[in-house]
């Protein structure tokens, strides 16, 4: 008999979660099992859920900003861990982990992503959830159609590839941790990438789960100017500032700011995942070879530009997929050192669907993470005294 | 009296030039004056002329890429040169030299473009035709709205600022040099910056004026591998690999290129400006963190992308606009030391009524280059020997 874990499991795009068994992947040398904790909901989960980005492989386990105690680990796992430099420090049991929205990658030498430390752009990039894992019977191994399926972190436990498993530095509570390890480095790797910085000016489109973070890391990481960017809400000016930006434009009630602010930004990072973005607008508030970033995906293609709005000021438009492993561990550490705490409402995982409704419809302020609170909380005892200062 | 200069004048954009007089800027001590030897024809003449970016400012003189002998040198032009070391070498009267698309900018040290040697991008970039300087008798000097209007390179005579125009190797025949001004930079400056040379592969859309350009410094920077695309158009392939292509593909006679050649371009220079061009496929070519780099200008917007295309490999689309200076006088270099040499046709300047219709009707192998056969074949005696290698 293949193992059971106990999660919260969609059957379709229309029905809510239900509490049931799933199988997991086989157990390897190379897994990990974690006790979850604590599971950040991300704008992908209602996606994935709906079928927003293409038809779901239902039954389907969504999550992917994981936080737990390691259970479980694989005979293969602490050789492999410690001949590697690159890799994390080597996991023991009890440690306090975190898992993204990437759970593997080919990680072959002759694959130029994985090679050069860009795994999260690797060809065979395999999700922490609504993926799969190669199949180990099949003739061509790469191919990951038939293989087990990844199930993420609605659940009591998880299990997966030790790879992209991450320690969780000791300064950074458990609830404030999990949005970080999708969200944080989602926004934290273009920022890192693209210069972000002192003397710099960046934007931020949506304070949401991505954008408030996105705030908080750019002033952390020592831009001049931060600027808050949404559609409505001047009445989130207070809040915005609290997260410390310099400024804040609400674009369906000002007019005339992308002329105000034309030639002012560095870095956009656009968060928003609605369909009908003022792109050409956007593209004005950059100054020259500055760049836009989308971390957000419409599920409609995005609004059509002009050629000349590129080629006038040499502005970059471009997307980044979450992060490298690099990325997380560098963003854990710069979330450490200089306090970067995610804004989270802490719910039951048991709360699970009302919460998605709650997320759906804009409520989360900024994030909602879900917590195991009956018999996960005794494993978590070692952070209990962390967590109680959120 | 003002000065009157003779010329191919446009009065709209359904009538043919005439030949007729214009009045030029008043000459200051900045500026020089050339006897025009030689002018190419770009695609930015043909859209000028319809109106086809914007309503034109007619009466209007097109033509960016001139080449000519200096006959005329301000006052000040000597020392200002002498006194830089990033401007050209002083002028001299009876220098060969270049102008292209663009004849000033703002070169203010409080510019972050132009003091950042990035002048293409100032936003008072001023155009060699269809743009006006700045007016010295208004109260707002940096008002261009109402100063005197820009010339081009159909006529016999330039005049404009020293600062903008450039000496012309002696390697490099006139008539090869023309093109070089603004198709020659347009795709040398982005193939510098985003590091084509020796271990990338590069392929160009669109096999025209600037697309032949594209395919012979892509080989004269050392890549490896060099693709031209064209929609259509298999019996280009003789003439593309004559370029020095490695790869041709038509895109609209063959099935599944985007599949067959997905992930293996670094950079893709798109030189096209029609109207409905494949986008997401061009960008299906790129390699992780590829860029794809407009530098034709359709005058309707560009087609609708999927957010995804961009963030599933973290690719960039940008734009780029002609060179900074210092591209030119690298590209020039480049030129002469590799030999890249421009296809060109050339006619005498009468004919360029005709030559329009024809460039307009694709018919250019594949630049066509105007020459004043005249009185200006005597002033160009110097370099007729160097011309007749052509």
């Amino acid at each position: 008999m293949p193992d059971q874990f106990h999660g919260w499991v969609a059957h379709s795009p229309t029905t809510p979660l239900t509490f049931t068994t799933f199988t997991p992947k086989p157990f390897t040398p190379t897994d990990i099992e974690v006790q979850i904790t604590h599971c950040g909901i991300c704008g992908t989960d209602l996606h994935t859920l709906r079928s927003g980005w293409g038809p779901t492989d239902y039954p389907c386990v969504v999550g992917h900003e994981i936080i737990g105690i390691v259970t479980r680990i694989g005979s293969a796992v602490q050789t492999s861990s410690s001949s590697s430099s690159s890799s994390s420090s080597p996991l023991h049991l009890g440690d306090r982990v975190g898992i993204g929205a990437q759970t593997l990658s080919c990680l072959q030498p002759t694959c130029t992503a994985c090679a050069s430390g860009r795994e999260n752009y690797c060809p065979r990039m395999i999700a922490t959830y609504n993926s799969r894992y190669p199949d180990p019977t099949a003739n061509d191994k790469k191919n990951s159609r038939t293989g087990p399926k990844t199930y993420g972190g609605f659940a009591q436990t998880w299990r997966g590839p030790a790879a992209f498993v991450f320690r969780i530095p000791s300064a950074i509570p458990s609830a404030a941790a999990a949005p970080l390890l999708c969200a944080g480095v989602t926004v934290f790797s273009p920022l890192r990438k693209y210069g972000a910085g002192p003397g710099k000016t960046v934007a931020v489109v949506g304070i949401g789960g991505l954008g408030h973070l996105g705030i908080l890391f750019a002033k952390a990481m020592g831009c001049d100017r931060v600027i808050g960017i949404s559609r409505t809400g001047r009445k989130k000016v207070d809040v915005v500032e609290k997260m410390g930006a310099d400024e804040f434009i609400a674009t369906e009630e000002e007019t005339g700011w992308e002329r105000r602010w034309a030639r002012t930004v560095d870095v956009m990072i656009c968060t928003v995942d609605g369909d009908e973005m003022p792109l050409g607008k956007y593209l004005r508030l950059l100054r020259v070879e500055g760049t836009f970033v989308l971390v957000g995906a419409p599920e409609t293609p995005l609004p059509r530009i002009r050629a000349w709005d590129l080629i006038a000021k040499g502005v970059v438009v471009t997307g980044s997929n979450v992060g490298s492993r690099e990325d997380v561990r560098e963003m854990l550490q710069v979330a450490a050192e200089k306090g970067v705490v995610p804004w989270v409402e802490r719910r039951p995982m048991e709360e699970v669907n009302a919460a998605l409704r709650d997320m759906e419809a804009g409520r989360a302020r900024f994030r909602y993470v879900l917590e195991n609170r009956g018999e996960g909380e005794g494993r978590e005892s070692r952070v209990v005294s962390i967590r109680s200062i959120l």
